[in-house]
């Protein structure tokens, strides 16, 4: 059944959804949940629609300027760089950050081809030389790909004259000692405070 | 943001997603497939405007009857009961049944108040005594609810003075002996041949 088929193929574009869950998928909305499916198409229909990319932070927005960057009561002189706009809510739920944030289009990687130039360097470099930002925190994963990300715009960044922190390494709240990795449990004993 | 909020809960509709993999899911379509989103929306409201159910059989169709029940070549006297339309593709795949279908609107389960009437099983006794169908193969599940289900319909089909037959259960092909639960291996012994 040709709208069917369609149907199944295009829940594959969802990460995580191998050819057996989107057929999962395609059967329990037709047969048990026809509102539900309405909903999804009217949630993607409206989600591409209204967000966009902020044009100061690259995070996503429903404005040309998403509401963290244009929230005056934030502390102009800190940066937060990330990876992707997930990473940015993460750090915007803890709760502990005044600042505004960059997001980058991703991190380098030489395997897939990936360079500075393409997760956006050179916009960051000028947003961070706006004359207002201090200190850039490189808030990229701890992945070999998120390191060297780091590192390479670490060395951008200071060339301006911009002090450039990373997110402190260490021991996870509430894990026991006993589970945590031997690299993390190195880190956590040389920033040890 | 109201849109991409309103997204994740439209995503969470989907059977096995949580709330974790829907924002993944969410901030990947927006951050890299918008195509795919977009993709995604139109396959679900074309599904939705042409998929119904067919007046025969119950199964999904695209027009008033369904492909299956249209085909003039198959087996009348045959007709397989099978709980969901998504049981239906399995056996057809099988290739090895030329018969026609019913699709019951799931299985009977006196927990969750459901009686043989909810699944349609007047549907399925008219239906079954056209005149033409000889054989009624129960293929609903072996589970407690599908046993259940497939005993109710087989005692009302036999009043009818039909032929009720049920799958055959045994070792899956291609499983070890040594990792074949203990119930399907006293059946496929007690069902030798």
């Amino acid at each position: 059944m040709a709208a069917l088929d369609q149907l199944i193929d295009a829940l594959r574009k969802l990460p995580g959804v191998g050819p057996k869950s989107a057929q999962r998928m395609a059967y329990h909305l037709l047969q048990h949940d026809r509102l539900g499916a309405q909903q999804l198409a009217a949630g993607l229909t409206e989600a591409l629609a209204r967000i966009q990319t902020c044009t100061r932070c690259h995070s996503f927005a429903e404005a040309p300027v998403c509401a963290v960057c244009s929230d005056g009561t934030r502390d102009p002189a800190l940066l937060a760089v990330v990876e992707t706009p997930a990473d940015q809510a993460v750090l915007e739920r803890s709760g502990s950050y005044r600042g505004y944030y960059f997001v980058l289009g991703g991190r380098v990687s030489p395997i897939e081809g990936r360079g500075p130039k393409d997760i956006g360097a050179e916009a960051l470099l000028h947003r961070a030389t706006d004359g207002l930002v201090r200190e850039v925190i490189l808030a990229t994963s701890f992945t070999a790909e998120g390191e060297a990300t780091a590192y390479l715009l670490g060395e951008a960044l200071k060339a301006q004259g911009l002090k450039v922190s990373r997110l402190a390494r260490g021991v996870p709240v509430g894990s026991e000692l006993e589970f945590v990795d031997l690299g993390t449990l190195a880190h956590a004993l040389a920033d040890r405070r």
